[in-house]
């Protein structure tokens, strides 16, 4: 359906069991009418790759064979379907995980991310980025302007899930938020929270590393919980008052309870991290006393074409997140990395065609 | 500064120490230009009566000096002071509890429940209602149409918290909710879900004769769940969907978590009820994934002419609630039957000045 | 790609110049995978069907080849594509009558009636309804219950404008409102101002048939604007105080500038009917003052489940709009009917598959 | 009820007809206890100070009796009452013009820009700011941080309205924004549209030196409407999709088509200019077509502390708007000037207690 789509066969870095990633060759994708074949050129590792790739699952979703990971991505378009008018070979591009069905309730209702037929990339049975070649359906391509790099285009996911956090919880200029975890997620979430006009922005994590980065991506004030109770440091830089949102991106139920505990009353939180156990112990009484909003963030949706904006527009130079780059053949050192040396990494960037 | 002000005093019921209520002669409030004294008629307990009544205090309120109970009342206009001008002597009023500032950012933002500096009647240190005559300030009472009995009219109190519910989680015609706990706050919710023109109400409690009342408030499904898990019988009341909004009344943890887990994706949970203990176990990957929002309630703000108008069009006959009566002089006695006998009362109302 | 397509031809009205429609043979059309054809039952006559018949065009829609009519309409499940689940051949149904893309910007922020590849029945160039069987794609059929007429489902389309204006005027049990123009629209207008709770609903028209019909869909108070003033009849039926919403139906500019002046302060309005003529007189200074929120309203989205379910509980009974009933073969004459007896008809339905 | 009131009398520049502003002496006013004394030191001059300078009144509001002017203004705190906890002597603060009941519908909602009980600064029968001394409620005193000017404080006022511009049309980082009308009004909402994250604003003006001051503010695009057709020129710098927002300023009509002409469809519209005569023809089929929102525009709410949040981060350099500085004495002087120089002027600013 494409006339111009590469036929030869593509290198792919295929799990196949947890901690074993090989490099193998896979038949190039085949395009459909209204589908883009990408070029990849940068993919972040995210810490779901990571948690699939040491465990073999997250919740439901199970690898049961073999798989590839990989979906935070930006490459050039390499080829059009028949139908595609708003792109040419060689365009740069932003590329947006995961495929919606635009026609269920959710879709047609705006909240495109809670389609039940969603297909997401590095989500089972979805297989990934870490290839050469990906395609995907014309409308989650997005284009990108030369200012940007592919690395910054491919942390347009991450910083996805900051700003729909912030619309959410109705970040306003002004407002004043703390953001627990200072992961990729949250480094993220603090640009986002600086595009959205945030005055005060608090960061907390274990990391001086971490910390450091925060600092630069906007954070006004940074919080070392090992050496500081981050509730009381929140009071104390709102002057008593807490802050107007929360957002913990840490997935740790400590966090989770501090972010609420930090809020001043009508204060809103976004539940951003994924604890590891079901349950966490949270104060209701304080939710009901304090008229406390609270908001689930699972993934985003109308956020590309914003987040694209805000980082071309030179607001933050995300681009210092990535600490380390790896050639497609070293995936599996890459992942190994990541999930060994959190003090040294902040984000960590494969190459599918050669690192540039 | 009012003309036709009673000058004799009053009977009132004083709580002494927990679980000992006398009755006593106090003054007849002295009103101010902008005031309105109230000559009680109808009281209802709340459960916060009874918590004060048995515990001497809630959180932070403590009961630590002689006390009067009681806020959810109505009654006859029995002076006005020189300023106010919507009132006049013998007029059928209902009184909203809590006397704002109108002043800091909280009232002027539309919150004003969230104001810190409000007054509000049967909370310390501020005295309650089971007295012959009380003040309030005239932007807090509200006209009764003849049609509207004063015991319906002191239960547009607890019916605000229903609507405030309705109002957080936005609740729309045809929206289905099930509402956890069929105390007198549960009931008059399911009155508010039918005003809010929900097509499926789910009413859950352990007590037949308070899912009897359900139904007559507007339930179109009930389940015990002595007999029944909740949950299975939610998915089953929806199809296998889950509820738009579920509301929790009941202050149970294991009920919140029923109303959680009842949730379709994309949910709204509203927090009403408050737990003894602090900490309850949340299922937060739940919330993330589902994108749930959860809505702290605090009483309400705006609510009394819209709870006045939908008692009064007659969506539902509240005054069958009322399953006990009491004159002032047995207010301990109404208490102490509110305490023990849940499972044959509803809404026990005391009438200060005589039954009526 | 359907197992049980229906092969003969079928008949259809075909407008070819204004005010001249022929019944013609035309081959029944193919289903795509995701398409179910449709045996059209009943269609109802819209404003917009008129103005094409005797205009030949709206606006920048032009009718410049032989055409087909008609969208409003119900019928039974004929054949289903491959790809097809929710559906059987047999199955009731009704059809919301504009296929989007599902992909676009507005698609994706919930906002579908204004995506720019919409396909319309009965807007140029796609053909209408006034035909034996049509086809559309899957997401856009809805079942109904038994209890429902066709009748009754075709008018869920006049209907969700309707549940669209109330969504976007944010209307509340309890609410206000002043609807100008009784026709169709404004009469179904009516019953979604029910079905959201109004506790006034103020119809305005010149025709007393059409007022007669206006209580019958639940107008509380009907003012025929020949005979009095309507914004001084307004103001009296709401105590001196304005209409909390008003929604102009007719494309009257006096009628608009009425429903501008109805308002209270802080009032919203609908603007769904379109004017002849480009350019009404508003008053701004009055828009300013009085903030008043202005919405433009464009069909509706997300509201045939809705209409469906608020039509099926007996909220009125729609049916008693249809005053009249053709065959397909009687479509001119229908809609000459229709043109020209405004103060006779109601809702006029056009019934392909013969009259039921 | 002060220990520390000035005692002695004071100027004020009192308007006695229709260009004849006289300064006479007046006694110092007395607070109550829940008010302010504020030594006046800056006070801009606004637009409809110059409407009531010149005809004597603005629509029902008459100047029918000695009056004085003046509403944007900021000073220092002279004495405060009994009961002012956030405040002493010596405080530098910015003054919101209007104090409102905080007691009806409109303040409980939080909109209590429409409160019907305001008495608002320099609007008949409330005098105004150009004196040496008034009294305000504490609750509309907001301290400025030493790094604001007065003139800055005073030029919250205008800011106001475009804050509140933005945030009835829900403006979000990366909106586009076209504001027509570049007076004072003009100009502070393209800082309002800069701080809430516009990426594309467009000014326009007749007037070379207010474009200018625009770019200064934060416009990124001006158009001289002299020289341009605006719809053009904005689609043109929008890649021909139209603005997500229009603010009509300047009370033009013709500004007014041209705002809403500009609009993308789904667009918002602001209506903040008043134009002089009451009626504008507006395309209305246009607002239906396109869903357009309008929202009227009247003063503001909860904007003070943002404001002085805004400026004193000093996201523009507001201070560069004042072109022409006059002791009280001159205000006679001042107010011939705005009116007739237009081209030279943008803020003029009056000093009650001597030129700084």
């Amino acid at each position: 359906m494409s006339t111009n789509q590469p036929t030869q066969t593509m290198k792919a870095a295929i799990m196949h069991s947890t901690r074993e990633i090989r490099i193998e060759e896979l038949p190039v994708p085949q395009i459909g009418p209204d589908e883009v074949l990408i070029k990849v050129i940068a993919v972040g590792i995210c810490g779901s790759d990571l948690h699939y790739y040491s465990h073999g699952r997250i919740g439901k979703y199970v690898v049961d064979k073999p798989f590839i990971l990989g979906h935070e991505c930006a490459g050039d378009v390499a080829a059009v379907g028949a139908d595609v008018r708003r792109f040419a070979v060689g365009d740069r591009v932003a590329v947006e995980p995961g495929v919606t069905c635009g026609r269920c309730a959710a879709c047609k209702e705006g909240r495109y991310n809670l389609c039940p037929d969603v297909e997401f990339l590095a989500t089972p049975p979805f297989d990934g980025a870490f290839v050469q070649y990906i395609k995907i359906r014309e409308d989650f391509v997005f284009p990108i302007p030369d200012s940007l790099s592919y690395e910054e285009a491919a942390l347009v996911e991450p910083f996805s899930v900051g700003i729909h956090a912030a619309v959410r919880t109705k970040l306003q200029p002004g407002s004043t938020v703390a953001i627990m975890g200072m992961g990729p997620v949250g480094l993220m979430a603090v640009a986002a929270a600086k595009a959205y006009g945030a005055s005060t922005i608090i960061a907390t994590d274990l990391e001086p590393l971490r910390l450091e980065a925060a600092r630069q991506m906007g954070a006004t004030h940074i919080i070392n919980v090992r050496e500081q109770d981050p509730n009381e440091a929140i009071r104390t830089f709102t002057n008593g008052r807490g802050v107007d949102a929360a957002w913990e991106t840490a997935g740790s139920p400590k966090a989770l309870q501090s972010a609420l505990g930090s809020l001043r009353r009508g204060g809103k939180l976004a539940v951003v991290g994924l604890p590891a156990q079901d349950e966490t112990p949270l104060n209701v009484p304080l939710i009901a006393d304090n008229e406390v909003d609270i908001y689930g963030i699972f993934r985003y949706a109308n956020t590309y074409p914003k987040g694209i904006e805000f980082l071309a527009s030179g607001i933050v130079d995300a681009s210092r997140l990535v600490t380390d780059k790896f050639a497609l053949e070293q995936t599996q050192e890459a992942m190994e990395r990541a999930l060994n040396q959190k003090s040294e990494c902040l984000k960590i960037v494969v190459y599918p065609n050669g690192l540039i």
